[in-house]
């Protein structure tokens, strides 16, 4: 058989992934495997047991990054790796970030079946941590081994029960010896849902996003004046429920306003003393703002705090804004994204040229190798749910997309 | 020195409002006095020494109302009545409740040092659990005292903690053998604090309210599509957030709209899943509206219900919306009414025909038995908030006025 005649097994597949969903599987249909939790560290096991039967070469690092290295032709040359992560959301669906593992592996396994050589070796990476939902912030662990972010700083992030990152890292028996460091790498590819509805809104299988889009995040926090609602006229109030009203449908509109691509939401919300008989005079909402155009989405925020100002200013309600996080866009490489973009036609998939607008490992791998990203269709668009959805021919698809982007990157001199 | 030159202590009614204060005194200068709390028992404890202290015969009914009541000369003739309770809000302040009690206490010792004997009885009275902060709904005892209410119903609200309130009451040691039942009555009077700015701003010392206003109570749960923002476009969203907050702001523009006297109000809002980078897909919110006019209340409520309803079909929104509490506007007596301004203009206090926004147990009393109030201002029109403030000079003069109207009722034939 030739090497482009080369596919993954869907059904082996299909049936991984099943299995994987049985770890933290949630009635509903979703899967709970919160980071470091005992269901992760099982998951963990299942992986690591599955990579031993592919001979590869086993490395944890400090922050628990599970990497399986297969050899090639020529060991010298920097590896081609491919990964993503096996920890959910709370309450999240079965494909977000494990389909990248999973993915990875069936490239691998489809690999060792055939015998097949490659000149340089590939590398298949489980991310600690990516979700953020048990130990904020997310992408902790490719944030360290990029080296943009302090391992010591990390490993003292506490859960919601003061439990820390490092500790509970230890616990579950994988904070392992090797540095959270990144050595050389000649690509970097990452095999995702899409967590939108762009795909199968374009009747598309395979996106291949550009890059991810900015993210800018503001904290807003309003004072009122709390009193009985009964006897407290109209006139005069400040009611910092209706000026925070006010605010999140300007944040709503601002997309419309500004043009181009962006999209804006406030998520959370917090009201006091939240009695249905006292005015509100404690308020504090989110701000989350993406673009692929770092510019627009500041002068978006700038358009937006000035209507929040005059809007506190007209209700007499004390405002303070937080510029709490900005992450500019990220480009991926131009070459590996065309790859995707051409493998995807060769194998007679149609496919999309997009945006990210979710972060992933691949906006930290991105700072040290060239890097890529596969998108498979959400079903309805639905992610970070239970009923998060995606067809098996669909995952079968971008695993083949994966293989010979992999192989290609691989067999490079 | 004949009756009508008759005046309280306001030195002694001061400290002993101050002597209240002491229990469940805050940091911040307010109480905080939960229904049948160990700060409420011992509240309970001292108001039940300084009756003993006037002679008075002490009834304690089911529901743990404390009554004390002092002979007339003809004790077969209906009592009249004042007073209001000395549980708090939770972060409560020093006035709301209190003062009616201990402005009755002020009465009475007036009347017990000065030897001055009425025809009727006079009794004072501190209503159980009358803000309803622990255990819902307000004011239930004298619900149950008035016959409005059942009291195993009442025995068996709970308080956030499982706890119920027979057996909170059993606990503290107030649950009383008289039944919970009102026997005839000549006149009620309770003196409160305003909990309002009227009085303050139009400069006027004692308020009469004409009675209190309907009270409407709605709950409204908004179910939208909750995904991940980033990947998420603007178009085909349904965010649960944004049809709660336009809907807040109908609420608020509602009094203007409707014309007349009305207030209405959002108080309490739940979203979920409250994630900064999650579109909202589950809110709840309540509305509160109040006016004199109860067909009025409901014209308005078919209006922003309407606005409601066409809101979430526009933004995709499933809607639910719950009538959860209708109490008509509730008129007292007229001519007790009528007394209350007289006797503030005997005094020289300049004073004004209003409502109250809030409800007391004014309201249950009304059903039974001629019934007014009278109220003295708030400072800043603050209540509920441990800044809520009232000068000694208006805490004294609303007693005075109360003195009298309790003179003039319990010597009519």
């Amino acid at each position: 058989m030739e090497i482009k005649d080369l596919r993954v097994n869907g059904a082996r597949l299909r049936s991984t992934l099943e299995e994987m969903a049985t770890i933290g599987a949630t009635p509903a249909g979703g899967v709970q495997r919160l980071a470091l939790s005992d269901e992760d560290r099982r998951a963990r096991d299942l992986f690591v047991r599955w990579l031993k039967e592919l001979d590869l070469e086993i490395t944890i690092d400090a922050m628990g990054n599970i990497f399986g290295r297969r050899s090639g032709r020529n060991d010298d040359l920097p590896p081609v790796m491919s990964g993503s992560h096996v920890d959910s959301q709370p309450k999240g669906g079965r494909f977000d970030g494990i389909l990248g593992v999973m993915g990875a592996l069936e490239a691998l396994r489809t690999l060792h079946e055939n015998h097949v050589e490659t000149e340089r070796p590939i590398v298949i990476v489980d991310w600690t941590n990516e979700e953020g939902s048990r130990f904020a912030p997310a992408m902790v662990s490719s944030g360290v081994w990029a080296g943009a972010l302090d391992i010591e700083w990390a490993y003292a992030r506490a859960d919601i029960d003061g439990k820390r990152l490092g500790d509970e890292l230890e616990r579950i028996g994988y904070k392992g010896d090797a540095p959270a460091k990144h050595n050389p790498l000649h690509a970097y590819y990452e095999y995702h849902i899409e967590q939108g509805p762009m795909l199968e809104r374009q009747v598309k299988t395979i996106g291949a996003p550009k890059g991810i889009l900015c993210l800018h995040w503001y904290d807003v926090y309003l004072e009122g004046e709390a009193n009985q609602v009964g006897p407290t006229p109209m006139e005069g109030r400040h009611d910092a429920l209706c000026a925070a009203a006010e605010m999140i449908l300007k944040v709503n509109a601002l997309p419309e306003k500004m043009g181009g691509n962006m999209v804006a939401t406030v998520g959370e919300i917090q009201n006091g003393p939240n009695s249905r008989n006292i005015i509100p005079d404690k308020v504090h909402f989110t701000v989350d703002i993406r673009s692929w155009d770092d510019d627009l989405a500041l002068r978006a925020w700038d358009d937006v705090k000035a209507d929040f100002l005059a809007i506190a200013e007209r209700r007499g309600c004390p405002i303070q804004i937080e510029e709490t996080w900005r992450v500019n866009h990220s480009p991926f490489d131009e070459k590996l994204v065309q790859r995707v973009l051409e493998t995807a036609d060769e194998l007679g998939y149609p496919a999309l040229h997009m945006v990210s607008g979710a972060g992933h490992d691949a906006s930290y791998t991105n700072h040290v190798c060239p890097t890529a990203m596969i998108f498979v269709p959400s079903i309805g668009g639905r992610s970070h749910v239970e009923v998060e959805n995606t067809t098996w021919e669909d995952c079968e698809a971008g695993a083949n997309v994966l293989l010979h982007c992999l192989l290609k990157s691989a067999n490079e001199g």
